[in-house]
């Protein structure tokens, strides 16, 4: 599978740019063809790592790189979700501004949706801006962050809160990185698959569920079908809703994230922090059940969904997880509008929409089944 | 004096906004009255100040904002050029959230440079971007920084490396906070009042040196029409080149900062801090000399500039205060592409353009007189 997709954006945004997902040997000397084709042999490139990818996929990419006269200025940060802070990114700023990195310098984020997420911010604040290649080396990367220029840092206060619309000058999706990724890992970036699935195409759920034990497994044009199907969608969306502005545009990507969130950021203070797309999973039948409880959502969705998401090896246990201190982190999402929260609530697959709920109305949904 | 200009941003960058200039009192009540207009009376607004202006102006602010209905969330930063850290960015953006701010709130810079800077990059990465209204309470604020969508903080490697383009939604210069303003910091706005004239207008040029002794005196009309014609000019340089990217666009306002922004920065380090005014006026010398030395810069606005400034109180000892190490740190302004520096020069009053020198020969030309 060697795919090019085009994320066109409106004409006020600017430009358009590729995709491109490769599951053969050797994507790093194509990649490293692609940026020479738009920086030139002189640019300077600041690569930006976690500790594992340095450590597993780092020197070949900046070995292609070095191979074609490129500057590369590498900076590593610790693995995980702690990266992901103003501090950091002042210290990546501060090292690719001491290493020689101009105006005219790129970033290239060669990693998980953490450093994607720190390398497209400092990019987009160093400089005022200087141009971006994501090169998502996880599954969760693949499919969904690195598409669509959302950057984010935390806050004390909650994920995500700090960030920019820095739209990559172009993604390369090396899917031969999968390889190294572990299950629970793969299982994760499945989560996204399945909600670009449920929220935009029957067809690619219904593949989902017809090979998700192959999904899990790894097969690699498999999961290259995957992620080029995704992206096409994530693409299609991000080009008519840059920034998330249109009713039942780009919002809808956040299917299964507001009360996934929560989740998310209420599990890494105990013993077992959950991935994002295990809180996806249970974000999307949290969602599936608000929807269905206020009679614009799909009723089938929750277990059709949990039915699906078992299989993939994703956590279904909403019940046992859901409490009143869980739900208390949902209004400080960003999400939150006016007191109202906005929910993406799914009316049949393929088709979702935003719901304005009141925060205590959806604690009443999610916690009747506890309070049976 | 009561003007209002439109910044008139071109389609791409998607619309508008409207600078007041108001040199009555009362103006912090107009100002209220097109906040709500704009933000409804529901909003909630995070106010920025330092503490000098936390202490002089901020309660008829606050009060004609909480009279309105309001919310008021205040945050307080430190007086002075520290404040411009990614540290402090960090903290006022989770002040801003745990006080209540939402994606729909509205950021009001209310101080001078330093406040605008900061306000100006929180709010453009708070949310990943909440509105923005800048109310500047210095000249040179009002003259310049507050106008143009340029936000900054700085590294440890250099002033404003690190920010972003973000266009304010209204610009309000309450002209009579200039009446506090010590007689030193009046003069550094002039700086920038006769750089505006010098690159645009050479009328505007002429109105300085004509009343040079009223406008250092504080006399409020005569401010009020300063401000108004230098907003104008700069509205007109960002309108067509919002990022500067075009040749003779935007990068004219840095007539006198590239070597500006180096004495100032080595002046901090010494027990005579230049202010940034200060620092523009020598900048705008050295400027003057070098294109001159080159032949395409007008060889009479060396003289002309150093008459003015000096009636001005503004530093004209340019020789005494350059060095190779202050020429040192030329190099690391963000302004150098691909090696060469791009200095604004001067062909006659009211043109401008970019010229590409060599480090050393910026060098041989500046040092000149000291080898002498």
């Amino acid at each position: 599978v060697r795919t090019r997709l085009e994320v066109k954006l409106p004409p006020s945004a600017g430009r358009s740019y590729p995709i491109f997902v490769d599951a053969e040997p050797g994507a790093e000397a194509r990649l490293a063809d692609e940026l020479v084709a738009r920086a030139g042999a002189a640019a300077t490139v600041g690569l930006l790592t976690d500790e594992t990818v340095a450590r597993l996929h780092r020197a070949r990419f900046a070995g292609a790189l070095s191979a074609r006269g490129l500057t590369v200025v590498p900076v590593v940060v610790p693995d995980g979700e702690s990266a992901k802070s103003m501090a950091r990114a002042a210290e990546v700023a501060e090292a690719w501004t001491r290493g020689g990195l101009d105006r005219r310098a790129w970033v290239m984020a060669l990693g998980g949706g953490v450093v994607g997420d720190l390398g497209g911010f400092v990019a987009s604040i160093l400089f005022r801006g200087v141009r971006c290649v994501q090169v998502p080396t996880t599954l969760l990367a693949q499919v969904d962050a690195s598409v669509g220029g959302k950057t984010a840092v935390n806050l004390p206060s909650g994920k995500n809160l700090v960030g920019t619309f820095h739209q990559p000058e172009l993604v390369y999706a090396d899917v031969t990185t999968l390889a190294t990724l572990a299950p629970r890992d793969r299982a994760s970036g499945l989560a996204e698959v399945v909600k670009h699935g449920v929220i935009a195409s029957p067809e690619l759920l219904e593949l989902v569920e017809r090979r998700a034990e192959e999904a899990c497994a790894g097969d690699p044009a498999l999961l290259g079908e995957l992620v080029a199907r995704s992206c096409a969608i994530k693409a299609e969306v991000v080009a008519h809703d840059e920034r998330e502005q249109a009713e039942g545009g780009r919002a809808r990507l956040n299917f299964g994230h507001t009360v996934g969130h929560a989740l998310e950021s209420a599990s890494q203070e105990g013993d077992a922090p959950l991935r994002h797309g295990e809180a996806v999973a249970l974000g999307m039948l949290a969602a599936a059940r608000v929807g269905a409880a206020h009679g614009c959502g799909d009723p089938t969705l929750e277990a059709r969904l949990t039915s699906l998401l078992e299989r993939l090896g994703l956590p279904t246990d909403l019940d046992r997880r859901l409490d009143a201190s869980v739900l208390a982190r949902v209004g400080v999402d960003k999400k939150r509008a006016g007191g109202r929260l906005l929910l993406v609530v799914v009316e049949r697959v393929g088709q979702a929409s935003l719901l304005a709920v009141e925060p205590a109305r959806l604690g009443e949904i999610l916690l009747a089944a506890n309070r049976r």
